[in-house]
């Protein structure tokens, strides 16, 4: 395998626009990533699209072509990845693996979903598809109630607090509240956050990621190539894509998500580093537990002291180790197919110093961490500075 | 990219399953392959899976780490592929990359399908996903209306006749009647199929494939690892995945797929063949009319000539170039997402001499051609005897 690099990246604001469709969000992340990489559609040897339910929210499939074609690229292989919310994550791994293997030099990996045409009971059912339909799905059990489950066992276990939980929501509305492509720009309190709606005891609507359209693409090409564009590209050091099993209650232990102990421990082999080298993080909350649960599976801290963490200061903007100064899941947004490629995007601003308010002191090494459902797909990415 | 052989070939029967879920199609058809393979499921490093709409069929989406975890498989990347008809024709490109690429040395790509629980006016909807539903599904074009209009374009520029597109349909049942895993086993006249009940002028029942419940996979390793596990192996001497427009009106002359013809290029540009070459080959019959077209787009006849080459008999089993010697589509069945490997399947059998009464004389090289929608993706392979 060797080297490679992302030169270009590109994303659309993340929010709810009633006025744009699907393809064009895609195509207009597309563009920027291109026109970012200084490269042309004619260059590009293959797309990677990571989309979750596209014929399920506005009722398009084959979607890969579809967009492919309309971004300019020519008889190339147009795949769709899904793997629920981790299909750009999967989307990222198989480009980084195409150009890390050899086949192709120039790749697209883009990433887009368009959700917020449905009501919220609708998309609720739509997600619920990532989890096991036969069982959780069949006894009502959507993504809410998933990770209030996993939340409640977590505070048994380990005595995680709901001020813990809310520490993730107020940090990541503030660093949204800087970002001028989050979907949701609002500053909230611990109380606010305390106090809010409640939607499955004990997660509030504040602990709960955001209904969002939106797209995210990149631009990979080997790493000796990357100076023949841009100074300004970023190494990928390492991705690393694992299974578990869909269901909650096949899970042995449910505050923890072996997947992403194991793609983390396969991503930081792979870049010979360990989780004290991770300068910055992009972590999946979907939910703040997730967030909790990601510090601990990827090795920021030990098992059950995520909750502290959370709430210690070190995962802001000026802590130790910054996690989601993009605002994550919970303010940025969440257009399920984009949050991968997202992710990276995000990674590779903070790399090159490029964010403005939220920039991070140390940024030589970020990590991107993308869950599918309950834990059932991650996908792990680690990328260095120039 | 080094060389690369199948080993195992699984499939369930093709057909209308009311009591058998997707998921254990799924699984049968995997645990097939790797016990004609032996290998065992925890030597696989990856599952690459073809869907074309489990979440649309059935209400299930994630279904790579749904299928993957109960086939047998530990952690590894679960990745569901779509490309529309074309989802596992392209599972497989990916599967095969891998591994000629080094990346694996064990993959298992596999399809899979759930279609018959819906109405036939509902699978005509989620079908009509495939192609542009701000176009012509807007416009109320489903795919046998597409066809439909390729045909009668055809019919307008090549002189092709009705009774030329129910040749097509009468050597596929003739085929399938004598295959055990085929979804419609009934021989047809010509007479039953002009006379067939109209679906789209000039299309009848006869000319259409079939709504199937079906699963297919196949394990792959490096070609010179294939004695270590049986000699009954077929080698991959290419695969090529391309793309064009979604909608048909974008296309610039509807009597053919450029997608088709630029992946059967690569094809055998990459196998060092010639269309002559090929001994034998399944194609994409979603319609009779894509037989005709494909027979001509892969070169086994120069353009014009598919109508008359079909009703020549020189595609029959006993004939110069026998295509769709399992029936096709047309009587095999059409599980969408299943199609693609399942084809790969049905080459490998002849090549490997198991065909039995549908045995085909030469059976050295076979080819697979996999189309997406209205040819907005193709994928094309050629795989020689071991």
């Amino acid at each position: 395998m060797r080297p490679v690099a992302v030169i270009g990246i590109g994303k659309t604001a993340f929010g709810a626009f009633p006025d744009r469709d699907l393809r064009s969000l895609a195509v207009e992340s597309i563009g920027y990533a291109l026109s970012d990489a200084n490269v042309s559609p004619s260059a590009v040897e293959a797309l990677y699209l990571g989309n979750f339910a596209g014929p399920s929210f506005v009722g398009q499939n084959h979607l890969a072509p579809y967009i492919g074609v309309a971004a300019g690229f020519q008889g190339i292989p147009c795949t769709r990845i899904e793997d629920a919310c981790a299909s750009s994550g999967s989307a990222f791994f198989h480009a980084w693996m195409s150009v890390a293997a050899g086949v192709y030099d120039t790749v697209v990996a883009a990433g887009v979903e368009k959700m917020t045409n449905q009501s919220t009971p609708r998309v609720t059912e739509i997600l619920a598809g990532a989890g096991d339909m036969s069982g959780e799905g069949r006894a009502g059990a959507t993504f809410p109630a998933l990770f209030a489950m996993i939340a409640r066992r977590h505070m048994f276990q380990y005595g995680t607090t709901r001020e813990q939980l809310a520490a993730v929501a107020v940090k990541n509305h503030a660093n949204g509240a800087k970002n001028p492509h989050a979907h949701m720009r609002k500053v909230i309190t611990l109380e606010q956050a305390l106090a809010g709606k409640p939607v499955a005891e004990p997660l509030t609507v504040y602990d709960c990621s955001l209904i969002s359209d939106g797209a995210a693409a990149v631009v990979i090409v080997p790493a000796y190539q990357a100076h023949r564009y841009t100074p300004r590209f970023a190494r990928v050091l390492s991705v690393a894509q694992t299974s578990d099993p869909v269901a909650l209650d096949e899970k042995g232990d449910i505050t923890t998500f072996p997947s992403v102990q194991l793609s983390g421990r396969k991503a930081y082999e792979m870049a010979g580093l360990t989780p004290e080298e991770i300068d910055f993080a992009e972590v999946h909350d979907c939910f703040t537990i997730a967030e909790i649960v990601a510090s601990e599976d990827l090795g920021f801290v030990a098992k059950g002291e995520g909750g502290p963490f959370a709430a210690s200061g070190e995962t802001c903007i000026a802590g130790r180790k910054p996690i989601n100064t993009s605002g994550g899941l919970k303010s940025k947004g969440h257009p399920v197919g984009a949050t991968g490629v997202g992710q990276i995007c995000d990674v590779v601003m903070q790399l090159r110093g490029d964010a403005g308010e939220r920039q991070v002191k140390k940024h030589r090494i970020g990590l991107a961490q993308n869950l599918g459902g309950s834990g059932a797909t991650s996908v792990v990415s680690i990328l260095g500075a120039a």
